[in-house]
Formats: structure tokens, C-alpha cells, sequence
């Protein structure tokens, strides 16, 4: 499940690469490499066409176009929230599955937006020179500014979105530009019993047996989008030893971060986050094992924490080996070196010196940014639907009055679509876990901030977490409603100053601190370590040359792999691929290794030897979930849906001997939807397809 | 409420003394010190009345005896499970304080077991001598029947309770003789609102505005014992600057762990403990939201769980600051250089390397270790009392049958009679938070161990953890009944043999590969780093003499000190008092900010400015809590309940100028008994007692 986005708050550093290394940009993409090591290079059409076929889903996933009229293919787990979002107390499609019949069934999803990358284009030039010899808070505002209006001349219709894309931390700076869709539409879902099967101990794991694949189909003006370029289905999968790609959205990595910020995450940073998560899925648990319809609501959120908790276990296991440390410390002291012995880049200074402070001031206020600012931008901060409406409609009726460059950056006038489909989403919320949510936020908050913090007092007042959190939530039912929350937004700073809804009061004492601190953050550290990472990273190049590719940045790359097996630490030999009747020998009959009746019912149907799930070395992280595997005639072979525990590492490191992608076989996704599901519909288009075009 | 016991497994060493740092034994207690700092001279006489005035709560609490009838004093939080033993869903004495108005309202607590200690002998040669030339397991088991012999021979009767402790990790053994008192009767407790005022919150906080406090009574064959030693009470409490002594047991201390120890507790130790218990604290949290009976049968242990936490955030925040570790390192370095300049200490060899190698070892099965055979040890393991329960009927029938030297240490003959108050225990065991305990347990052994680990499967074979739980609580009502639970006892091997109880048989699933990890531990950790840090200690003589105090071992000891404020990291200083009107202006009608109704109405009557709360730089850690602060004439001036959050990097280094004792001074219980309580039997009781005799 793991390869949905986990949020770092991260940036990107460029990284030398070996072996099958690598996430590259489809405009630097290392074709001689490809050629060097698999014999194939891929052209520039080849390139062109799977970058087209590629797109991404705006929450944090991958996805595949799969035929002519916009099918798309991606993981069950990166469209879990809206299938849980279309069912009910009586209809539940996360646990039943979803096939829509005919075309009239497919019913669409209310939060999810799908971005096709359309254009990339150098504005490093234009970027830096917006910020010529500023810092700290300057420098900040002027970066800003220069990023809206690079984007907001881009987007010229709400159909497009544009991104300026930081690469190298700073290095360069590409615009991005995607076609964005937002009505995309749910076709087909397995029951998440096989989608997610083996569960929380499974994930990360190898054998695995998991159908984790959803298909969307965009719509464009209320009809399935002609789209022109798709990739094909190799109906046989992939053999051991060939060369796979895979063309999808890696969150973030942190491959070239210095040494005081790797130590900054392995002492303060991820312990508190997971920390915080660990409660809190002791809490989502407990509060499931309230009854059915209280399992079925918090569900989707509590599989979203324990994967969040795994990737947190895995990245601090491998930042507590000291060989990776020290492995960090003897490159940056040889950097150093060659920074001291070459004169022309005296000007480089001691950026690992800055970073290093600007890293000791972070941790004053690291926690106060993570409790205050942090909701939607990771685990933390105030953790409720009706909170985060509450904000948007707050800020939003500030931010928007503003110049498009003096914004905080979600308000960029290139964000507008993407909050006004969040604000009109139709996603249920259920007061009874908005309580528990919020009333664990708030606990939380005041234990962080401590009772006698202004800033807590003046939130909290003089009630306990649960009593103000039951009155927020009982109160403030217009925000639970589209249709009210829309024309608040449309009635600017008059209408939401006139609303008498107490979680808009509640934002409205949070929002003072919030907005200190994070511009605190943004002044005295964001904006020191990027200006510091880019004289690295420039360094680096008159160093090693440009042979690397920059950390992930949820930015659509490509890499090249091929099917292989490893060996673990404990010397078991991992074989590639597991078959169907694997799945059948590791049920026990009991949650999370019951199979759906669904399976049992085909067993004597299916051909039990069917490849299942498959590894590759390609190297992929978080963010990568729902990327199609395809082979050099772009054929889909696969369905990225994990990594391997020891994966974990790779937000850190590559290691080509014990990272593994995990991915659906094609020839899986066939048999199941043809011989369990019955989905010939599906089938049908995507094995007809005609050949992609261009 | 902190100084209860939170287990370390830990050990204990020497460390050098500097300002009031030290724990000192009575046996060795450093009165030159005293006298150069304060101007007194404590006398053997009056280190003998103060030791046997002083008590320990076998449960990991001290306590002090405040009346020549037996009545003694300790905090609500250590008498907390008893107050919440005795109360039923209609009669909360949690919530409304209890007060035995005449001698008959006082009631039996089912689980206290009170020792007092009597007598300390040096028995280092005799167990040195049974260990010559061992190592490893024939090491362990050596020095298990030595323990095992002294004590058997020591306990003459039930009446005594005899330890053979390992002081300075191996480089001292002596013998402490206890009397053990098993009939002890709640007397008085206030309402844990003012127990607890300000709540987790608070916690390790000061200002405070805590009346931390119960009264138990030993009772000696059905009457109130009658006690020789006792202290008395200074009515007016103690003055700023004053020499303050707290006679009570330290749980543990990591003084002198070396690098590698530390570096493992940081890194792997700590957070998995600390891990386990956050995402225990949310389920347990959320069950409590599920009504107010859950809330009352569950808080008690929440509240534990959540003093550990801030235990262990705090000796982590110790530990992540780098200049700990550097100091470490350097007192190493020195050591190390001593040894290799004098010839006469060659054979100490590298003990830092042994140590060092059996950490790498124990890395590698610590998990197992804490999940297999932590239950009752620290936070994790099996966390359920009916599993609790089945454990000692299980191990107690094969391990009595075998000689006492060979036993698991916790069946040695002198400690049997604690095991049979286990047993005879009349505290409830409630079914609804078990199969919560259990499912928790379950799924977190499952995901340590892995799902094709063989022993996961033997445990839980093809049932979910909740479906295993509900089976196991469902089907051994009968471990619920003392009257049951005795008699399979008494019945040995064959009785436990043929009872038929689903808990019994799964704990029969579980011990095998339990005992096997911890006979691993045993024979490949705690051995070696035994045997070595005995080396250094004896190293450390060698250079620095014996002006040391041991690691703390939950044994009596000594810390002498004065009432004293601070200045905290951000420059605040604090006072050394708090008043009672303090606790008025902070109410804020809440909890944990809500006064009792009881000092709502006894405001008027109350002299406000009376002294509430109080600090001294007296050298403690977890287990002082309930330990009495007393002046130089052994007058009783306060109560200790807590130490400030800046304390609890005294496990590792005791730093003068930030760390803090928390004491209820002894006029604010003066005050509060006679015009809240109207407890005029208990202040009568402590204020006209004749003066102490020795």
C-alpha cells in the first residue's frame, strides 16, 4: 500500500547515480545508460508518449491512461477515499467492491483531480533573478511572488495547472505544465479484503498476494475524454530479468540533505511525527472497534496512519544504522575538500554551516509549526474536515483580496480549482469521529504548547479538549454542506466575517500563530536552506558533473529496473513472483487474511498459477503508488502498489541489492477481472485498445 | 505523580557525587558530606531511626510510618489501584476521596504489600565466590542459586522478605532483610481531582498544586501493628534554604552506563517502549470516552501509561542532546586511559568492547525479548491481568517443583508470599477492558513478531486478535476468582495440568519461546555486561576511590538537599512555593483544572497564603515517590509526589542547578485534613504522637 505520497516536508538535492539507480526527469532522462545496461534506448517519441500516458492524482498517487477514452488505472488504496466516499451505512463499495455495468454506473468521485503533464520549461533564469542578492524574509516573498506569476501566466484556463518545480533544491526551477481533470469517475473496485489483502503485517512485505488496482475513467464536458496517447496491456506480465519501467510521481527524498538536517530527522522531526501517529491509530482503532459503521468510517483513515507509521519505522530504522550517517558525513567531507582545494568556488562559503544553524533555530519551533500549521501538510496539526473548511474559508476570504504573488502559496490564483473542488465535495463527514478527531487534536495541542501558553488559553479557553470539540463540531453543521460552504466562499471577507459558525471563530484564534510560525519557518529556515542546498548542488555539478537527477519533488519521473528477486538480511532468497494459489495457502479465514467470498466462489475457475504480485529493482517512493510497470513496447506488464521494507532506506539511499518495487502482474489484473469480477467491460477496452499513438 | 517506578531494566553503577547530587545506602552514608554543607552530622542513631521510619510500597513506591500505630504516609497515585480496587461503578472512592471515620471504616487494600528494612549485610565474597571463573550461562545460573540460597536462608519466616542487591553492577553484593506487612488498610484519600489537580498536563510541571496524598495503616494480626520507629510532624513545613533529607527508594539509574548502553537506549530501548505505549494510550484514552464506567475502570492505568510517556519523552530529550553522550564519552576516554597507564590494572582487559559486542547481541532479539516476556517487567508484553494470572499458575507449578537456586528468580522462596497475594488478590478483572488489552497485545505481537514468525502462528493460529481475545477473556471467568486461582495453586503440576481454561493453554502457547529468549538474554547479555561493568567499577576505586554512590535499585537510600528554586532554559525563574490560593486562580472548572466540590466549600475557612507545594534540589528519580521530606530532627516537612520535567535526565546525570524534588508541604496537609476533610482522627494521630524513638 505504501507507495501513496507520506509527506516529508522535504525538498530535493541532486544525487549521483549507479546501477539501476535513478528517478529521472523525462527532459533529462538518461537514454545511454538505459542503452549501456538493457541494450534499448528510448526515443524521444518513446518519451514523449509515455509522459503523455503518465498522469498523476493530485491527493498524492500515480495513475496510468489504459485506453482511447480515458480509462485510467491506478492503486485501490490511492481511490480508497472516494470509494468509501460514495457508500453509506447500507452500500458499503469498500467492502463489497464496485463495477460499474454499464457506462451510466460510473459515478464520480468528489475529491479526486487528475493531472496529465503537458510541457516542461526552464525558468531557473527568470526565478533567480527575482532574488538576486536577498535573504531570509526577501528572499522568501520575492521567490513567491516570481512563482505565482510564472504560474499564473501559465494557467491560462482553469483547465491547466502550473507549477514552478524547485529541482536540485534550487539548482533550477521548471515550470510544469498539466492538463487538470476533474471529473474523473469511479468503474472498477475488488473488495478491499483482496486489495489490501494480508493487511497492516503484510505491507512492505514480500511474498505478497494483493489486487491493490482501481480504474477511473476521466470525463471531459460529461463524456469519457478522447485522450490520444495510452499505453498498451501485455497480457502475458513480465519474465524474470527484463527490463521494466516505470513512469510515475515519487513524493520526496532526502538524498542529498546534509548531515544536520538527517540528524534533525532521526532525533526530532520523525520521532515526533510517529509518536503522534501512534497514538492516534490507538485511538482510530479503538474507536472503530465501536461497532460496524464506526469500523467503516474510520477505516480508510486508520489504514492511511498504520501505512504512515511503517514508512516513519522504516526511515528512522535506516537513519539509526551509523553506516549511513557516516557514509552522509565522508561525502560531505569530501565535498568540502574539493570546495577548499578549488578556488573558483570560494564563493560557495560554508553552506553546510548555514544549513546547520538554520537547522538548530528550526527545532525552537518545530513543534509549535507542526501542531499549528501542520494540518493537511502531514500528520499533525488540527486534525478534523470541518477545521480544515473552516481554514480554507477563512484564509481564502484574506488570500484571495491579495496581489496573486503575496499569498500564502495554496491561494495561488493556479490552486483556485483544486479548493473549489474541495469545497464542493459532497465527502461525507460524521460528527462522531470529527469529535474524536478533534478531541485527540486538542489533547494533543495542549500537551505540546502546555496549559499556559497564550496561544493555547486563547483556543482553548477555559473548557476541556472534548468539551469544546463537541461544541465545534455539534454547531457548525453549515460547514458539513457544500451548497452552504460555496456561497461563503463567493461572498468574500462579508459573508464569512458574518457567519455565525463557531469553527470559523475557532480558525479564526487559531489562525494568528498559525501564520507566525509558519512565515517564522519560511524566513529563518526554508528560505536559508534552500539558498545553502543550491550552492551545494551547484558545487556538486563542477564537481561530478551533471550525471544525477534531483530528489522527488511529486513530479512526474521515469525509471528503469528490471524483474529480480533479493536476498534478505537473514539470507532468505526472495524469488520475483508469487502465483494465485500463494493467496489461497496464506488465507486463514480470518481478517486481514480473508479472502472475499468472491475468490472463493472462482477458485475452480481461475488458473491458480497466474503470476500475482511481482519486484523489480526500479526505484520508486512514496508517491509512486498506482504507477504503471511497462515494458520497452510500453506495454502495462504492472501496477506499482508497494515497496519492500528495506525500500524504506531509499528516501536516504539507493541500495540496488535490497530495494525493491512491488507491483500487480498484468496477466493478474486480467484473470481477476475477467474470470472474479466478471468485468469484461473493462477487459474489453483495455485488451482492444488500439496501438498508442503519439 | 512521576516518581512511581517506571522499569528501566537497567543496572546500577558507581558515580562520583558533586553539590546534593546522591542516593546514598544508610550503610555508607557520606555524614562528613552533610556537615561540610549543611553544619550536621547526621548520627548512626539517627540514620537508624530514619531507615526503619521508612517503608516501601512493594509495587514500586516508598512510603513513611507517621504514628506509633502503624499509619503510613504515601502518595494518592501509589495507593491509586487499591482506591480504584475497592470502588464499583456506584461507589467511585477515584472520585470522591475516602475517609475511615473510625478504625472499622478502614479496609483491606488487596494488592499492597509493605516492606521495612531491617537489617543490611555484605555478602559480596560469598556470592563472588560462587561465580569464580564462569561466564555466560554457567555464570548466570551460578549467581542465580547463590541469591537464591543467601535469601532462603535469610527469610526465616513469611513475616520476612530478604534480596540479595546488586550494587555497583556486581562490584558489591549485600543482603537487605525486610519485614513484610500484607495487611494493609486504606485509611484516607482525597478526591483524585486534587490528587492529580492539573492532570497529565501538569505532570512534572511546577508551579503545582498538588495534595499528592493517602494514609494507609499496617495492621499485625488483625490490629493495628505497633511501631517502635516513626517520624514526626513539623506543623509549620519547611523554610526556603533549608537541609531537607528524603529517606525512599529509587527505582534505577543509568549513571554509569557506558557509550554503548546509552547509545542503545536512544536508539532502539526507548522509542520502542515509548512507541508501544502511545498508541496504548490512545486505545486506552478512546475506551475511556466510551462511558463513565469505562472511564473509571480504565483511567487509572491510562494515567500510568501516560506518567511513563512523559518518563520516557524526557530521558529521550536527555539522551538526543548531544552533550550528554560527549560527556560520556569523555569520562570513558579517561577511564580507559588510567587503566592503560597502570600496570596494576591490566587484567581489568576492555570491558567498554564486551559490553559493547553483548549490546550488538541483544539488538538483535530485544523485540522478541519485550514482547515475548516483558509482561509485568515494563510497558509491553502481554498486557493482560487474566494472562498475568495464568503465567504464575503455569510457571509456578512446574518451577516450585524445582530446587530454589534453579527456579526463575520470581518463584524463589522468598518471594512466594507476594505471589500468593497475587493470587488472593479480591481486585475485579473487568472483561470489557481485557479483551481491549488483549487485542491490543495481540495485534502489536503480531506485527513485531511477523505473521509466519512459528511461535505468532502456535499463539494465535487462524484467529484474528480480537477474535482470540474475546475467546480467551469469554472462556477463563474462572482466573477471575481467587477462590478458584488459589486452589489450582495449592493443587501444583497436576491441578494446573488438567484445568481446563482457554488463558492457561495459550499461556502454555506462549512460554516456551518466552522463556527461551529470556535464558538468551540472561546468559548473553545481562551476564556479560554484569561481569564487565563489575571491572569498571572496581577500575573506578582503583582511580577515584570510593567517595561513589551506587546506581539506584528500588533499595532504601538517602538524599540530603535544601528548598530551593530554579531558573528554567528560558530564563524564567521559578519559586520554590506555591500557595493555596494558587490552586483557586488556576481552576478553571474543567478537568484536569477542576477543584473538588469539598474545597469549593471549605475556600472561606481555608488560610489561602498557606504553603501549597514545594521544591528542593534533593537527589531522586522514579520509586521516591511517597517518600517523606524531613528536617534534621526527623520532623516530617513534606511529602514527595513528582520531580520537574528538567529531573528526568537524572537517570543519566544528576545536573544541581535545574533538577527538582516535588513535595506536598506538610503544613498544606495539615490544613486540607482538618478544614476539608474534617480528618481530625488522622491529624490528631500525626501531631500528638510522642516524640520518635530509635
Amino acid at each position: 500500500m505504501k507507495r501513496l505520497l507520506v509527506l516529508l516536508l522535504v525538498g530535493g538535492c541532486a544525487s549521483l547515480a549507479h546501477a539501476d539507480e535513478g528517478m529521472w526527469t523525462y527532459n533529462d532522462f538518461p537514454a545511454a545508460r538505459v542503452q549501456q545496461a538493457y541494450g534499448f534506448t528510448p526515443s524521444a517519441t518513446w518519451l514523449d508518449r509515455a509522459r503523455m500516458a503518465s498522469v498523476r492524482l493530485a491527493g498524492g498517487c500515480s495513475g496510468s491512461i489504459v485506453s482511447p477514452t480515458g480509462l485510467v488505472m491506478t492503486n485501490h488504496h490511492c481511490a480508497h477515499s472516494c470509494i468509501e466516499q460514495l457508500s453509506t451505512a447500507k452500500r458499503d463499495y469498500v467492502a463489497t467492491g464496485f463495477l460499474a455495468k454499464v457506462p451510466a454506473d460510473e459515478v464520480r468521485c468528489p475529491e479526486i483531480e487528475i493531472n496529465q503533464l503537458q510541457k516542461i520549461t526552464d525558468v531557473t533564469a527568470r526565478v533567480q533573478q527575482a532574488t538576486v542578492g536577498l535573504t531570509g524574509e526577501k528572499f522568501a516573498s520575492a521567490q513567491k511572488a516570481a512563482f505565482a506569476e510564472i504560474s499564473k501566466a501559465c494557467a491560462t484556463s482553469d483547465q491547466l495547472r502550473c507549477d514552478v518545480v524547485t529541482l536540485y533544491r534550487g539548482a533550477r526551477y521548471d515550470l510544469y505544465q498539466y492538463r487538470r481533470f476533474q471529473d474523473v469517475r469511479l468503474v472498477f473496485a475488488p473488495e478491499f479484503a483482496i486489495a489490501f489483502f494480508g493487511g497492516d503485517p503484510d505491507n512492505f512485505e514480500f511474498p505478497r498476494y494483493d489486487l491493490d488496482v482501481s480504474f477511473l475513467r476521466i470525463y471531459d464536458q460529461g463524456k469519457p475524454a478522447k485522450l490520444d496517447t495510452y499505453f498498451a496491456w501485455s497480457p502475458e506480465g513480465p519474465k524474470e530479468g527484463q527490463l521494466q519501467f516505470v513512469s510515475g510521481h515519487p513524493g520526496s527524498t532526502a538524498r542529498l540533505e546534509t548531515v544536520a538536517e538527517l540528524e534533525f530527522e532521526r532525533d526530532h522531526q520523525l520521532p515526533l511525527r510517529q509518536l503522534w501517529l501512534a497514538e492516534y491509530r490507538g485511538m482510530l482503532a479503538e474507536f472503530a472497534a465501536r461497532g460496524p459503521e464506526q469500523a467503516r468510517i474510520a477505516n480508510g483513515r486508520l489504514f492511511g496512519v498504520e501505512n504512515s507509521l511503517k514508512v516513519y519505522n522504516g526511515l528512522l530504522g535506516a537513519l539509526r544504522e551509523p553506516s549511513l550517517l557516516e557514509k552522509k558525513r565522508a561525502e560531505e567531507q569530501s565535498l568540502r575538500k574539493h570546495l577548499a582545494a578549488n578556488p573558483k568556488l570560494a564563493s560557495v562559503g560554508s553552506p553546510w554551516d548555514e544549513i546547520s544553524q538554520a537547522v538548530a533555530k528550526e527545532r525552537n519551533f518545530y513543534t509549535r509549526l507542526m501542531y499549528l500549521e501542520g494540518t493537511g501538510r502531514g500528520p499533525m496539526g488540527i486534525d478534523s474536515l470541518l477545521f480544515e473548511q473552516a481554514q480554507l474559508l477563512l484564509r481564502g476570504s484574506v488570500e484571495t483580496t491579495k496581489p496573486n504573488g503575496a499569498r500564502l502559496e495554496e491561494f495561488a490564483e493556479s490552486n483556485l480549482p483544486a479548493l473549489l473542488q474541495e469545497l464542493g465535495s459532497t465527502a461525507p463527514i460524521y460528527d462522531e469521529l470529527e469529535i474524536e478527531r478533534l478531541t485527540f487534536s486538542l489533547t494533543k495541542l495542549r500537551e505540546a504548547l502546555g496549559p499556559d501558553d497564550q496561544t493555547l488559553k486563547s483556543i482553548l479557553g477555559k473548557q476541556s479538549p472534548r468539551q469544546l470539540a463537541t461544541e465545534l463540531v455539534h454547531g457548525s453543521a453549515a460547514l458539513k454542506d457544500p451548497k452552504q460552504r460555496l456561497p461563503l466562499w463567493k461572498g468574500g471577507k462579508a459573508a464569512v466575517d458574518a457567519a455565525k459558525i463557531p469553527m470559523l471563530d475557532f480558525a479564526r484564534r487559531v489562525d494568528p500563530e498559525a501564520r507566525a510560525v509558519r512565515a517564522r519557518w519560511e524566513n529563518e529556515v526554508k528560505s536559508v536552506t534552500e539558498r545553502n542546498h543550491e550552492k551545494i548542488a551547484r558545487a556538486q555539478f563542477a564537481v561530478s558533473g551533471t550525471s544525477a537527477y534531483p530528489d522527488a519533488t511529486f513530479t512526474l519521473r521515469l525509471s528503469y529496473g528490471a524483474v529480480k528477486g533479493w536476498t534478505r538480511a537473514d539470507g532468505v532468497a526472495i524469488k520475483p513472483f508469487t502465483t494465485f494459489d500463494g493467496a489461497f495457502s496464506r488465507a486463514t479465514g480470518a481478517e486481514p487474511f480473508k479472502l472475499p467470498d468472491s475468490w472463493l466462489a472462482a477458485k475452480g475457475k481461475l488458473t491458480l498459477a497466474t503470476p500475482f504480485d511481482f519486484v523489480t529493482d526500479n526505484d520508486i517512493v512514496g508517491g509512486n503508488s498506482g504507477s504503471p510497470v511497462f515494458d520497452k513496447e510500453l506495454r502495462i506488464t504492472g501496477l506499482i502498489f508497494d515497496g519492500n521494507i528495506e525500500s524504506l532506506g531509499g528516501d536516504f539511499l539507493f541500495d540496488d541489492a535490497h530495494n525493491r518495487a512491488v507491483a500487480v502482474d498484468s496477466a493478474a489484473l486480467l484473470e481477476a477481472l475477467s474470470k472474479v469480477y466478471g468485468a469484461s467491460r473493462v477487459v474489453d477496452e483495455i485488451r482492444t485498445a488500439p496501438a498508442p499513438r503519439g
